[in-house]
């Protein structure tokens, strides 16, 4: 196989075989394609697309170029995947609900970088264990029903690879590439449905319905190509979702949420993708899976089970939060329009409570609050959130804060659950 | 500057500014910026074009990371410059009728590379001197009123290293690298006027019109926004031009058809291109210019212009033809509709007279004799050709080179000038 020739096919649109895709990730994997190759045929690629196909067989050889868990458990295997936004505190919420339901949640979580937060990360603010082997992952999804972890270097080498030259080659906002990296770690476990929320707006990565929507239909067309029973949702991130975002403070809001104290958005997107987990593995309709959800949730049934299971991985369940706080308050009377959470993200960023590169330590302590959200109203002066420092500037942080809100004149209303898939 | 955010840009059809094309050249010269990211930048490129600014930044930086060559002549200084082809012995006959009309036409050619043949290994069959220093040219320039030598590498490095990242990354087919591949090389001379051959059909690396046109405006653009007379004719590659391909035997015809036993096809070319030069440096119109030049090609007037130059510059004027011929007869009897030039350049290579690879040694005796061309109508049996070999199966080169022909039942009529821009 001539490499530049592969390069070429897809340049000119036609589409790769299962093969010259097979070779191409084995052969770049083990050095032998330089990356000055791979990066024009990722550039192409950004340019023509995938079939789900093609996007299949990248998905499957980066996924085969590292271990695969395979969980022994009774019960049916689910898992739950977001795309990633400001506030996404739903892994914490879901699989202990998922666990009460009688599913066997086992969710493999990433760690903050770019503008959002790492369900690890969060995690990791209460002291427990967040990397666990296969042999711990079995353990506790069997006394647990549900187990949280940190996804290993073992998984997907091939696409960590692919990965980086694809961020310093500006060719990571292509669908097919977007859906083989996730898809490459998350078919590495044995899970038998998996429902992806993927994120919309300001917030999110993909900041337009057209782009979600490809998203969406790419990761659960390649999922059930695979094999596996997917479904997705499409959710607003147009403002941070729930009440807080940060790290401890979000283990927190989630101990509350899960006792029944939960925000509307945070509850309605949360019992939805249970919904649409209940219905693909034919458990029962989508109506019936978010009711159980929500009564669940709502009657604190499955408190229990999530204080228990951190506590049983060495953590606490009250995290430390920093004491030093500034209230925020509204310098306007109006409707709230808009909340942009990518600017939020880089203020947590700023406060220490994120990454700029991986590896880097983070600040659990820190975070922001938000008292008012996109269509309340506020009198000049009412606080609308807080912010919640342990160096840096205060005043400056206010102003970030403050810039990442809108106000108008006419109330505007936000459909959290934006479309299935 | 960010290098990526440079390829995102051109990645999202934005215009790069002349700091950051002159910067990415420069730092990629220097081995500043990695190689995949250049690729990125390239196949980028490959889908979203270059403004005629653009490329000449590109051009221009490319062109100051090497030598200028400053001719000191009395006289207008002009160029012709080809994209190459089978046969294309142009060069070799215009260069002294454009002195015996008064102009100072200074050609820097290359090799032979790909199927096509190159100018100086053409003049190399005869013995002479093909590398000259800067002096060398002036010099013989002064005495002939004309010089044709090779490029050396102290012109436009940068381009020597982009063009071989184009070859292994399948991005070397992009009018705007093209024409910037070209033009920091020709421009690096200070021509007054340079007129284009482009070739277009079988036996050229344009296989259509709608590209060659592309690239024929690309040239003459970029050549006047940088303040050069230029024009350029597309010109048809559908056969090989004149009787003869290789490179002692090109020489040959050269010789004669400057003597005025000349090829229909071969006159048309070179005396079409002498009247674009003609009208552009303003010394008479298009027709006045193609006569001239006709009259002296037909008179044999530029004959001892050009044996002295050779024997001058250490070659002879009878360079070695291999001995071992095969007549090639004709396997049936109509007109001959088509000609393949690369499958015509693909059987010199195997014959030793062309390169695989660059660097590589070529048997200069080796070489194609056409009989007869599109059009001409034969029987069965009646000889078509020649093979002049050296080494190899004469069998097997006169498949290929039967393979290179099309017969018909309907007459084809060839306009070898296709199109002047």
């Amino acid at each position: 196989m001539i490499f530049k020739e592969i390069i070429k096919k897809k340049r000119d649109g036609e589409t790769l075989t299962e093969d010259e895709i097979r070779e191409a990730v084995i052969r770049y994997t083990k050095g032998d394609i330089p990356d000055y190759q791979m990066a024009a045929l990722l550039m192409a690629t950004f340019f023509r697309g995938m079939t789900n196909e093609e996007t299949l067989y990248l998905t499957d050889s980066m996924l085969k170029s590292g271990e695969t868990i395979n969980i022994n458990c009774n019960g049916t295997i689910v898992d739950k995947h977001s795309t990633g936004g400001i506030g996404d505190k739903v892994s914490l919420i879901i699989a202990p609900v998922l666990a009460e339901m009688g599913f066997k949640a086992v969710l493999l979580s990433g760690r903050a970088l770019g503008f959002t937060g790492g369900t690890a990360d969060k995690l990791e603010s209460t002291g427990m264990k967040v990397t666990l082997s296969k042999e711990e992952i079995e353990k506790v999804t069997e006394k647990f029903g549900f187990s949280i972890s940190c996804q290993t270097d073992e998984i997907a080498p091939a696409d960590r690879k692919i990965y980086a030259l694809r961020d310093a080659t500006s060719t990571v906002e292509s669908i097919p590439l977007i859906v083989s990296s996730i898809l490459s770690k998350k078919l590495a476990v044995n899970t038998e449905a998996i429902v992806f929320d993927v994120k919309v707006g300001s917030g999110a990565f993909m900041k337009t319905m057209e782009m979600a929507q490809a998203l969406a239909k790419g990761l659960v067309n390649v999922s059930r190509l695979y094999g596996k029973k997917a479904g997705a949702l499409i959710t607003d991130m147009n403002q941070p979702l729930g009440r807080t975002a940060g790290n401890a403070i979000e283990v927190i809001e989630s101990l509350n949420a899960i006792s029944g104290d939960i925000s509307g958005d945070l509850l309605e997107v949360v019992t939805s993708l249970v919904g649409v987990l209940y219905e693909i593995t034919d458990s029962g309709n989508f109506k019936e899976g978010k009711e159980k959800a929500e009564e669940i949730i709502l009657s604190g049934k499955a408190t229990n089970r999530f204080t228990e299971w951190i506590e049983y991985l060495g953590g606490t369940t009250e995290p430390e939060i920093s004491k030093k706080r500034l209230l925020v308050k509204s310098p306007e009377e109006g409707y709230i329009t808009a909340i942009d959470g990518e600017k939020l993200g880089f203020l947590i960023i700023e406060m220490g409570g994120g990454r700029k590169k991986a590896g880097e330590k983070i600040d659990h302590s820190v975070g922001l609050r938000f008292f008012k959200k996109i269509g309340d109203y506020v009198k000049k002066g009412e606080p609308i959130g807080e912010i919640i420092y342990n160096n840096g500037d205060a005043k400056s942080f206010e102003t970030s804060f403050l810039k990442a809100f809108t106000f108008g004149k006419e109330k505007v209303n936000v459909n959290i659950i934006k479309n299935r898939i």
